[in-house]
């Protein structure tokens, strides 16, 4: 899994039938690609067919650019759907945030170890702007009324247009994204929620955990759609908790379990290891 | 936490207020009461106290017969509730299966571990009356349908009181019991639930974890009562899933967190670690 | 992953290069063979390739008698050596156990859902000899002592050869077994080990454990191989502990985490996901 | 378990007797201190007595200067041992580390949720003066060679002496300090090692967890002692790995096992929850 300098990455679904594996590995084998990492997945309910392939571009005889015609021919018989991605393009980043600071910090403590520019942080809130500054990295501050809202949103897609964004992460924002901002970034924000999902969907989800009386709680990072909550999952943990535990500790706990989970989901997603179908991730890696 | 031949335990609750320690404390001291162990616990936000108090009855002043009601002259003060339990009363125990016999071959195996009695298992099935032989515990079969459910409700009861059961387990019974059944034995009918409760209550949980793409699956141990899945929680725990995971890769898993998750729940309440508040749980131990 | 009913399986290990998953792959397709499942593997720093492929043998062009022949084609070229498993055959387990019966509860307890035939259970006490009747299983008593170690081993392989046995599961046997022993089933004994090793490698880990005042307490299932307790690790997990519990309490927790583990590393052995190189294992799956 | 702004902590040790609860309480309760939280602990093998208390100061008739006096005639006749906290001292703490900056930006990130001052950052190395900087803590660098070891940490002891520290961090500091320097912070230096001690103790644990080939990797946080990675441990976890994690993946993956495990262990100090006995920790809370 470590990250090769010059590498490209393949990942397919189309309906399930022989020979896609075969087909495949022969594209790349004749124009001497040699293979880093293979993974393959059948859902046999579905009948349908995932892959994921990451092969050295060194000696590769097809030049990047002719690749996804070149494949095309491969993938039309098979009705694949796909995406290329090469190692050496730098995603860039933007991250939404509100007043808790732990997901920031998490982030911006780590993409050093990423393949990943972040050139801003958006927040309805002030009060993370010193976290970001001290991290070089450029603040921009949305208050948001309710009546303000859509004008506030096209203002946000402004300023990640001017910054070709390609991915938002929405590190405990704490605001509900519009449909119409969602549509702008399809499977490309990235939401951390409080909650081992589909339990305590919604608002306060620790002081629902803490009225129930669970024994574990956790968090759940996914791609952001239009229903609530209710996108398709990338990453889940749970820590123990037990009565000692008061809603004020549930939401201590919990931090280190967002953080983490949110993490891990960015960093599949930077790996290009995610593969959305339905409402449902494969998560190759 | 191992357990001593001849000890009491006190399970205590009260509103919380200065010196119910040490007038639990004293009590046990003046009167020759060797502590073996000591939890307490004060939930801030109700004010409430709990404690548990396990002591050697050996050289203790007070016989046995005589304990409830000294003891209630020291609770009397403070509006103490409690429960007085003995280690040398050995509990009865009655198993309620379907037709999956992970619960039942977990409990029959490991219940020599336990101070407790199992004279029977009742089933709505005859699929596992060659397991429970096996291990010489007689079986009960209890065919139900729509129709003559309070009947099978009330033979099932005289058989219980027959035999003088104090704690019933719905070992994956799959069956729901009725409330006039659960108010025969409050807080003393534990359920196995096979999922991460509030998350997908009622029937098919797998299938709906598989479904809405969850990363981990999990299983809980809960009080049976009125409200189905809803009683206080006992123990919980969790596994990981991907997306490699069919629903029947996720029940076999589950079957794994399900049983232990189940045979934990159930030694709590033998070894009386369990005060119940609210619809919540303390766990001592 | 659940199981086809006719279906094979190449483990197959080689010196890395390319065009490796395309020649297997290819070799499949051009014969008519559905592919069910494949994962591949490179050890960059040993240069080396491992893969596992599971195809459907319906319709599959080559009759089983000659898969061998004609893949050993294949694999010439790329110095692959292989091991080719039919779904169809039931390999034979034998069970070594001692006092404790945990673990080998929990195997009869669940082999009706592996792929595998369990015709006698052996062991040096006969303390278990009713739980192996009970689930209808031969048992065998071999007393043993310091002096007829020798002896008594021959007379064990001899039992094994004649009832075809495969596989050997030592339950915890608590014996240490020859080397002349472990040489008539290389990589096809499994022992479970009562420490997260390479900690606490010996006899009563426990105690050690307690003693050092670990925090967490393991169980790890591998190969037996010459070294004690350095064979190649199948699988490993571990459980929290503290303070409070005693040296009683960590064998109490945990033979929960002894009978999970081996049963995990079982199932892996039976569906034939585990490849050994040098003194590790690939899992696949 | 929420701090209440002015509280009162007892950590109690001594052999183990009758009325030793009752004793403490009873001088709580008779002097008007209200019990926020109680934990008690016998070991029965070693016969010994722990327990940490504590108390509510609004109205507790006795002055925060005579409590130790007064106490001390209720310990003196059962030979405790005691240590007295107040929730409004705030210790103050150094951390030491070298390149690595996860453990460093994890305690940086999150010490305003901790009652706690870090007046300096010490390092051999001068790679992390920018994170130290970023957050306003002041950054020493002291070089070490093995010639100027003793010289150095005078130096580093003159100004920890300097700035009172009370508690020393070793977060990945990758030296060994010496027993001298440890004599001077008994119990109050706090070293994360990264492996599940006792396995793999020394350095490169990594690639020893490789070299074995086992299926979790761990860190433990511990009390630093004169010989090497053998004192009291506070706090284990583990994170599980498989055949495709390369010696860097485990570190990446090991890396977020240390800084959760790390400052776990320093919470757990700064809230008074931890007592060390013999080699061992009992941790209250």
């Amino acid at each position: 899994m470590t990250e090769t300098p010059n590498a490209a990455t393949l990942l397919i679904s189309c309906p399930d039938r022989k020979g896609l594996v075969a087909a495949v590995t022969d594209f790349l084998y004749k124009n001497n690609g040699n293979i880093l990492q293979l993974d393959q997945h059948v859902d046999a309910e579905e009948s349908a067919f995932f892959m994921r392939v990451e092969w050295d571009l060194q000696n590769f005889a097809i030049p990047r650019a002719e690749i996804n015609a070149k494949f095309g021919e491969v993938a039309a018989p098979f009705q694949m759907t796909w995406q290329l991605h090469f190692s050496t393009t730098i995603p860039r980043m933007a991250i939404f945030v509100s007043k808790q600071p732990h997901c920031l910090y998490e982030i911006l403590s780590r993409y050093h170890e990423w393949r990943v520019e972040i050139p801003l942080v958006i927040s309805n809130h002030a009060d993370l702007q010193g976290i970001a500054h001290r991290f070089g990295v450029n603040f921009h501050h949305f208050p948001i009324t309710k009546d303000d809202k859509p004008q506030v949103e096209a203002a946000q897609l402004d300023l990640l247009a001017k910054h070709r964004i390609d991915l938002v992460i929405l590190a405990r924002y704490m605001q509900i994204v519009s449909p119409e901002f969602i549509g702008h970034y399809p499977q490309r924000i990235i939401n951390i929620h409080h909650s081992f999902l589909p339990a305590f969907i919604g608002a306060k989800p620790y002081h629902s955990a803490h009225a129930r009386g669970v024994k574990l709680i956790g968090a759940t990072s996914h791609y952001v759609t239009a229903e609530l909550d209710a996108g398709p999952i990338i990453e889940q943990d749970v820590v123990r908790v037990d009565h000692r535990d008061t809603v004020d500790e549930m939401i201590r706990k919990g931090k280190d379990v967002e953080k983490l989970v949110l993490a891990r989901a960015i960093r599949h997603h930077l790996l290009n290891q995610v593969l959305v179908y339905g409402n449902k991730t494969v998560i190759f890696g």
